[in-house]
């Protein structure tokens, strides 16, 4: 992986629909906002964003479930990821 | 329960309607926007969360109301949870 | 009274109108926003919220003057409740 | 006059246009907000109002003009009075 | 002048075209906002505003041109005056 | 030039199209906002503005790309300034 | 490069779609905001920008994902630049 994000950014992948099974989690349709799961391939530094001391609460290899309306999309040697900042993580999957 | 939330977010299971005449608290269909009843599956570490201190005041195992339009709905192994932040819950029932 | 607000919340219990007439006040129709009477029965414990640190200046048992569109309602054994934030609460009837 | 304000709230009692004339003031009607004339009734008690310390600058008996727009209306023993922040008064008439 | 503006509050009264003509400014019809010239006749006392210290930096004579937008309209003794924040001035003529 | 701008306020005078290409600078026309070229004719104190520590970075005579949509504009003895913050200049061209 | 940013910001040269495929990184065509990748020609000191200090993350040299919809665009000697705020670049490409 040769993108590294700054600042409080991170860089997730995100799992489809067949893993997200596995995992035993369903993301259902309704009218609400429906955050989905990304596994995290790269992880800002964090320090000062925006004038706020921020420490990176996740790191590469965790499972997440995040906003899907967050971000910005690229495509890697093919893949798929997305760019979007530590907060629009709603948690980690264990 | 495999969801850890991030910050200052809590993961809370709706209490069904036959449970909230159970506790005496029955939400009228109002006008305004109507808060439920849950119940606290998971806690969020809390912590500086966008560049403030935030202090975790509820507990798994709290039952709260909370807005109905707040934070994400998600479904792990077959049961509807919904991530939001400590600040959207109004009140501890107990 | 089985609510324990969070953060800087009360809950308060509106006073109808014939109570209104008994201490003096009148709420008129005009075209601004009206404010409301009520009697606080909990109040939360303060303390930081939002980041800031909040006292509480009201206690159980003040009747207060609030503004009708704050706040969530809620209905605990047949009485109606409204939750707001005490910043919503314009003053004290004394 | 029964009400205390919190915070960095005033009650103000509007001055009908005949006081308004002898103080040598007129509020022409142009296309801009016009302010209106009062006299302070009640004053909060100032403090840390959202987070951040508010000194009240005005006192009670002081004429002030206001935003007509600002601010919450009541009516006390058949008077009507305004219920505004110490930030709504724009300057005293002295 | 019976006006004491509050904060960072001042008073001013519009200059004329005529006045404008001598001091060497035009004031252009553009789609922009065009600033307008006055004279500052009252400055309130700064300190602590909106939680911020305010330090005046304008005085009483002083030409200034401000937004025209910006501000109340008052009339004392048949003279038109704006009470504007000082944030709104944008220049002193000297 | 008798124009001083307050707190983080400089005043500037565009620079015509044919100096524009003297320095080599064109300006495209796209969709996006279009920055221009201008010389510094007055720079304000900078000091605290709106409560925050300003240090201006400018200095008269120094050519500066702005948002052209940024500031007041003003005509002094027949030559057209803007009025603007010094937040709204890109960047020094050297 | 005769163009030196102020505070916070950085000058960037596009890079074109030949490029983008050589480092691997495709740019998809979806409905979400869509990042660009770029080279930077210049970075401004950072300091205290907005009240708040700023440490430049990026350096002359770099190549980053920026979104396409951030800065002002300049042409200089016949090549297009864009001027934007190192906070709307969303990572660095190694």
């Amino acid at each position: 992986m040769n993108i590294r994000p700054l600042g409080d950014r991170v860089v997730i992948k995100r799992i489809e629909a067949e893993e997200t099974t596995k995992s035993g989690i369903v993301l259902p349709g309704t009218a609400k906002e429906k955050p989905q799961e990304a596994e995290i391939v790269a992880v800002g530094p964090g320090g000062v964003v925006d004038g706020k001391e921020v420490r990176m609460e996740v790191k590469v290899g965790d499972r997440v479930l995040f906003s899907k309306y967050a971000g910005n999309e690229i495509k890697v040697e093919g893949v798929e990821y997305t760019i979007l900042r530590q907060d629009d993580i709603l948690a980690v999957v264990e």
